[in-house]
């Protein structure tokens, strides 16, 4: 891929800024002061059972970090993009623009409540999602707040999410999403209520002697029940660093290129 | 408390034999070739969270471990065991006898998804529990088999435990269940359905590279939805020995005596 650094620039925004995902060279076009990715969506791309014929759907996908890192790590068929506030999906666009990959990875605005919308849509063998995982209780969350809108239930909840992935999945296709423990039994109980069987689980801890503070989950339409619980993920060791599994994932391991 | 040897040995029959719970003198008679309870109980009775006036019932009883386990560590006001086998209530209540218990721990023979039995016990604080775990899913399972009977869910299934919990239970009430993690969406999903809110889990690994093994998990009776995460329990530390948290928890650790 050529460099051209004038045109990249012209691509931004003021307030955006240009950041290389360290992964085949693939670079993203984040908010400079709000929506920088984090191991969420890292972890979530990892944990993904993508295949190189997949066709992958993110919901909620913001800036685009997830379609573009599976992209980068799994190189599925195509990835699908979906998020609602359309400021991101013209920014994700960009992205796709100077990675060019319009083939492979693409951006729409769309309202995952709208189902009419997403029967439109083919079929994914995988979608994930990294929701807004909290509850919606507060009066004080301003509704306006970009910031607020990925964080908090406020334009879609948990069940609007999973009832959109069953729409969207084909036939024993999997939803793969990232989540907060504390709201396990909330996922858990809603993928039953909609058909969607959770399979496979694994808790992400600070450390070994800490609770869980990040919950990867996926489940099957249709699935039949039986749910795997994965070995746990520390992100810190005992001398504070990142753990070798975690340095893996980040592609950041000796001896291994950031492409797995 | 005095030694009678001769005493004991009359109390027995002759598949059974008399062991120390090494825990304030406590005994408990067991069968000898089945029924030897395990870390399930011991952690059980760690985790619930039982005070000194609580009442607590225990469900699926057998030998009475767990009412013998919770009275020796935390002394609650009375512990009544119920078991669906007579064979085992008899020998549970010679327990009772030889550790002269009488005031504080009872047993009896009863069928939990027997609701008008339910509805006559006085409510509980506290109702513990360690069902048959796996499913009854096979056809060469032999119903007569008692440990078939207490590992299988041949004579009460999981929703059967959480009903009778339910009934037992005092307003906000709390069940402590030790489970299998791959029946956690079960246990989850049915608690919420009978409306015990799942307030608390741990999970137990074998060691910390390991997936969990052993789940616990409480729920309170029309409780608010918050689960919280206790730090995760590894069984065995990266020497191979029992960790420090579990010699803790059978009472061996240094300079610890056996009644926390």
């Amino acid at each position: 891929m050529e460099c051209d650094f004038v045109n990249y620039n012209a691509l931004l925004m003021n307030d955006e800024t240009l950041d290389d995902l360290q992964l085949n060279g693939l670079m993203l076009i984040q908010k400079q002061n709000a929506f920088r990715f984090g191991i969420d969506a890292v972890l979530l791309a990892n944990f993904a059972n993508v295949r190189k014929n997949s066709r992958v759907i993110d919901l909620c996908t913001g800036t685009g970090i997830v379609p573009f890192l599976i992209k980068g790590k799994k190189n599925p068929k195509t990835v699908l993009g979906i998020e609602i506030q359309e400021e991101f999906v013209e920014m994700a666009n960009r992205s796709v623009e100077i990675n060019k990959l319009k083939e492979q990875v693409s951006f729409m605005a769309g309202d995952l409540k709208d189902i009419n919308l997403l029967k439109k849509i083919d079929k994914a063998d995988i979608v994930t999602v990294n929701p807004p995982y909290k509850l919606n209780s507060s009066g004080i969350i301003n509704p306006n707040d970009r910031l607020a809108i990925a964080r908090h239930e406020i334009l879609c909840n948990l069940e609007d999410v999973i009832i959109a992935a069953r729409i969207l999945l084909k036939d024993n296709g999997r939803l793969c999403m990232v989540h907060r423990p504390e709201r396990l039994a909330d996922i858990l109980c809603l993928m039953r209520k909609h058909k969607i069987e959770p399979k496979r689980i694994q808790m992400i801890h600070p450390n070994t002697k800490k609770p869980p503070n990040i919950v990867l989950i996926e489940g099957q339409r249709d699935g039949g029940a039986f749910l795997k619980w994965e070995a746990p993920l520390y992100v810190y060791g005992e001398d504070g660093r990142y753990t070798e599994e975690i340095d893996k994932i980040y592609g950041r391991s000796k001896g291994e290129g950031s492409n797995e």
